[in-house]
């Protein structure tokens, strides 16, 4: 019977996240049953069956909501990076490993790429350079130290790590990102386990022969 | 002397074409610079110093504006591809010469891949079929005869030419397409002429060797 003052207090916060959560999810569905990034708020509202006034109460905007989105979805990579570096594999097995989990995520957050680019995009100088510590320091870094790895080990050519991110992350989007382009052009409607899984292992198969040493 | 009710066409249709260009190449160079598809239709006549309302007359719209220039850059591009095909060089040259061009092509015209999307997604079922025609075919049935000529002189292997045009294309955009990743996560402030040929060159050697056939 303590703090009566507060009595009302975690219900509060449990709505409160929870409202959060059910934006946030609303949000991602959108961005994925569109293919595309540029969801009107009040949709993303109707979805979430809640005033569209709570979304600049819980999150300051709709800028901010996309910029929880993918700070969420990066700090989870970037978490799996860090592990994958630290295990006892060579640098190959990494790169396949990295290339199959990209292209896993890529799956779940079909959108990430391009949010992430106009985040940056959208933001100040001061602001796009904070962000891009939490956005892309984690995978250049992890580029930097794989091919530093590969190299000592004397499998991989000296590569560019930045043309190898480059080169990645593309090939591992283009998949995601031209849903329309697969339809009408290839007449592959729906990006299955199957298509996915022969994906990560065409970019598996490729990225390894091309990035292994020329013999002397 | 004669058709003189015709007398005044002739000029009426030089300003018609040359106000056309005008706006295109103002949408061209404000989606360039800002690195987005989403430039206001008021915004692109203000650059090209006409009438808001001479886009609707001209063009019927911005959607018929944006569509005009995906198709013109396409359209030179799917003559250049065709001329490359009819080549006498090998697989191996040819791949090289079309990943240095695509480099070259979307530094032109770095937007190009996303306003494909774009509209593709934007378009009606029917009308997005046409279009693929024009946007995606010439691409699709260029990677299907490439590969085919490749594994019928013994060097490729026998690679899905579906991944790679995704893996091709995916790689080549996202040098364009990343511009302030490039910025904020790698300090690349510009993507000048030593960048884009080293990265095309980057992308000859990593794909060409990721495509031999594996020696028996």
């Amino acid at each position: 019977m303590g703090r009566p003052s507060r009595v009302g207090r975690p219900r509060k916060d449990t709505d409160r996240a929870s409202a959060r959560e059910v934006l946030l999810t609303a949000a991602h569905e959108l961005m994925s049953e569109r293919d595309s990034i540029d969801v009107p708020l009040i949709d993303i509202a109707q979805r979430a069956q809640l005033n569209v006034a709570l979304v600049t109460y819980y999150f300051g905007g709709k800028d901010a909501l996309l910029l929880e989105l993918a700070l969420r979805h990066q700090a989870r990579f970037g978490v799996e990076l860090e592990r994958l570096l630290d295990r006892p594999d060579t640098a190959e097995a990494k790169l396949a490993i990295h290339i199959r989990a990209m292209v896993r995520a890529y799956r779940r957050v079909p959108f990430l790429q391009r949010l992430n680019h106009k985040i940056l995009r959208d933001s100040t100088e001061e602001a796009a350079r904070a962000l891009a510590k939490a956005l892309v320091e984690p995978l250049r870094s992890f580029y930097v130290r794989l091919v530093d790895q590969g190299v000592a080990e004397g499998v991989f050519r000296r590569v560019d790590p930045m043309h190898l991110y480059l080169t990645t992350l593309g090939a591992c989007d283009m998949l995601f990102s031209a849903r329309t382009t697969l339809r009408f052009g290839f007449g592959v409607d729906q990006i299955d386990d199957d298509l996915a899984e022969a994906y990560a292992k065409h970019l598996q198969t490729t990225l390894r022969a091309g990035l292994l040493a020329l013999p002397e």
